[in-house]
Formats: C-alpha cells, sequence, structure tokens
C-alpha cells in the first residue's frame, strides 16, 4: 500500500477531494492510505506563526524553514522507507505522465504545500527531493496543484482503475494526444457520428484513430511529435497535414 | 462579481476547495460567485446515465452529449451576458498565466469537467469555447483542473489579494521564475542566508534577485527565455551562466 502524507495549512481544502470520486475509492480499497497533517501545529513560536517578512524587503510573507523542517521530520519517523519529499511551486520541474508513472512506484511520498509569498529557499535546497511546477500559471497555494499530482500518480497504482486499459490507451501514454471519441446518439440536434465509426470495419477505425489521434497533436502540440519515433505511414500522414494546412493558408 | 458555473459528476469533491483559503474568502467578499451543478440531473433516459460505449468499439465510456448540452442550456438562461464554455481536458491547450489574466476580465465563466474515458468529440467541437490542458498527465477527471484554473483566475479580481502587489511580482507575471525568498532565523540549522539580503543595499538587493530569477530561469526553464527581451546587463549575465555551466561540464 502506499502511504501519502501531506503537509498543508489548509487541511480542509483535501476533504472533499481525498474521500470522493477514485481517490476515496482507491484509499477503500487498500491500495493507498492518505493523512494531511497542519504543519502549523509545529510552530515554535508563541503566536504560531507559520510566514515573516522576507529578509532584503519585499512584498509579501515568506514561509519559515523551521516548522516545515519539524514536520517532516514528524512524519518521516513514522515511515519505514525513505520517503521521496515533493514540493509544489511554480519554480519547480514541470510535472509529467512520465513523473507520475515513476512516482506511482514509491511506497511512500511526503507532499509539501506551500502559501504566500512562497518558501524560504532551504526548504527546496536542503529538505525536498522534487520540486514540481503543475503549469506556467500562479495558483493561491500549492494544494491543488498537490491533489492533481496525487490523482493522476494514484490512478497507475495497480486495482484502482476498474479497467485495466484504460490507463495504457491515455493521452501521453502513447506519446501522442488521443483520437476524438463519439458515443450515441448517432446524430444529436443535427451533429453527426463520422461514418467510419459505424461501419463496423475494425482495422479500418483503428486507422482512422491512429491518424487522428496523429492529426490532433500536429495541430494543437507539435512539440509532443519532437521526440517521437514515427511508422513510415504516419510520417506519410504528416506530409498529408502539412499539404492540407498549406492550402487552407 | 465574476459568476463562475461548474459543471461536475462530483460536487462534493468541490465542497472543500470551495469554501476554504483565498477562494472562500473571494466568494465572502462578494468578487465572485460559484455554483456546482450536476450534470447527471439533466439525463433523460430512465436510468440517469450519463455515458455510454464508445462507437467502434473498445476500452472506457464515453460522455454522452444530451445532458451536457441540456446543462449547459440551463445554466446559460440564466446569464445575461455570452458566457464563455471552458472544457478541461488533455487534448486542450495548455493553460498559461496570460490565459487567466484574459479570462480574469470576464463576467462569467462555465467549466464543464469530464470523467470516464473522454467525451463525445460534438461537445468540444460545438459546445465549448476553450479547450484546455493544466498539463501532459492524465488525471481520473477534469475536477481539480477546473479548481486549479479557477484559483489562478479568481486571484486576479481586484480586492482578493490582500496585498496588490503581491499578484505582480509573482513568477511568469514578469517572464521568469521568482528569485529565491529567505526569511528568520538567518542561521537555521547551519543553512545560512546570502550576506546580500542583510546588506541593507537595498540596490544591489535588486540586483542580486534579478540576476538569480534569470539564472533560475535559464537553469530549469530555458524555453520561457526564447521570447523574452533583455536588457544589455541581463544579456552579459546570461553569458556568465553559460560560461559556469561550461566550466561544470
Amino acid at each position: 500500500m502506499m502511504k501519502i502524507d501531506i503537509l498543508s495549512l489548509f487541511p480542509e481544502m483535501f476533504e472533499g477531494v481525498l474521500n470522493t470520486s477514485i481517490l476515496g475509492k482507491a484509499a477503500e480499497k487498500g491500495a493507498v492510505s492518505f493523512k494531511v497533517t497542519n504543519f502549523r501545529d509545529f510552530t515554535t513560536n508563541k503566536h504560531n506563526k507559520v510566514d515573516d517578512y522576507p529578509f532584503g524587503g519585499g512584498a509579501g510573507m515568506v514561509l519559515m524553514p523551521q516548522p516545515l523542517f519539524d514536520a517532516v521530520d514528524a512524519v518521516r519517523k513514522e515511515e519505514n522507507a525513505k520517503p521521496r519529499i515533493i514540493l509544489t511551486s511554480p519554480q519547480g520541474k514541470p510535472f509529467k505522465q512520465q513523473d507520475a508513472e515513476m512516482l506511482s512506484k514509491e511506497s511512500s511520498l511526503i507532499f509539501i504545500c506551500g502559501h504566500y509569498e512562497g518558501f524560504d529557499e532551504r526548504v527546496p535546497e536542503h529538505l525536498v527531493t522534487d520540486e514540481y511546477s503543475i503549469g506556467d500559471f500562479v495558483m493561491t497555494g500549492g494544494e491543488l496543484a498537490a491533489m492533481s499530482m496525487i490523482d493522476s500518480i494514484v490512478r497507475l497504482l495497480p486495482g484502482v482503475l476498474g479497467n485495466d486499459t484504460s490507463a495504457v490507451t491515455d493521452s501521453f501514454s502513447t506519446g501522442l494526444l488521443e483520437h476524438p471519441h463519439y458515443t450515441r446518439p448517432a446524430d444529436f440536434r443535427g451533429m453527426k457520428v463520422p461514418d467510419i465509426l459505424l461501419s463496423g470495419n475494425h482495422e479500418k477505425i483503428a486507422e482512422w484513430r491512429l491518424r487522428e489521434s496523429l492529426r490532433r497533436t500536429y495541430e494543437r502540440r507539435p512539440d509532443l511529435l519532437i521526440d517521437l519515433e514515427l511508422s513510415e505511414q504516419e510520417k506519410k500522414w504528416l506530409n498529408q497535414f502539412e499539404c492540407e494546412s498549406e492550402e487552407k493558408h
């Protein structure tokens, strides 16, 4: 069972998410256990202050190192293994599907969620093992980033997703964006499902899906194609997409 | 006041997040109002089914178009303005700080959160105005992506952040990652704050911060530098960082 500790100043943010949907079910099934700790409980000053003014001046408050180091020490004492300690911050490495896969193989993880202007730099420098960002945008705290990462990790644990094939055919697992999906009705308010999907020809359908998956990646995220090894057929399709888009312009 | 509607199959996931921290305070202050609607309430079939098998076969279930189109119609009837309709999906455009800034100027937004294998393609094609992804990783549903985007949008609304300068000096707002922060104590377990920050020389401190901001961006996210116009001083620093990193290798 994977053990996930979360250090946050807003434990109540996690309740709805950790008890619902796949994360709640994964905990019920015993695939993972969650514990949220308020690191304000580890302050040693009179007023339970967790932040202070930045050295050198400037706006905003900075989280002090002491409560975080002590909270991690306390959480780590309960662990057998040496857990990875993950900090969510806009300065981190962009979190990718490969990181979720790698972290899903660990037996225990500690997530540290920041708030206010940021952390004392001694936290990322000396306490954490991995600093991740979920995207180039700024949030009020690290809680939602931690929950997003936890969701993407936990769904990869054995037995969590009902259908074992689901996790394999996702976007990013193949390196391409997913092809379009259609379900009933075949005609909804005059908008129709592509004929090929109703044809029953499974070979043609598989080919259409691969081509649409490639087309979508070419049109929306060409950056994902750079590192891929493409088949001859896929290269031919890419050439077609290029010609089509030149004709449009 | 900004009005945000959220369509989701798991409304209880939002409770802890929308009532806590900055989002809860923003709603209390009247800067924003949230309404979460379960689109399962709009099904027209006997068993309140929202999903069905994909045309053409394959694993997983696909969200049907009917409940989503009807839920959006119902929500939109209560609006004066024509709201942007945002779909969170791994196939979307990567969500960036500029998107948060642009969306923070709207008067109403509708977020659609997916689950299961994906959506019927007629939803992104004909119903939504913007399809966004928060990162190249897969989650069990769109709820956490929607909450993350909402957090980054709402914190930009006037009066939401206590300190008006905070939103301006963040990472990404300047195009660079943020410089390191330090607070008390100056010596924690033998780990010391850089002398310059204790010097009281504000000009030197501002220079140090800009250089460290640039250094960090160079080391961790060189992709962010491509579109920036740099000053002569900044170009000189970049050259120094390059020489230093060559010496190390």
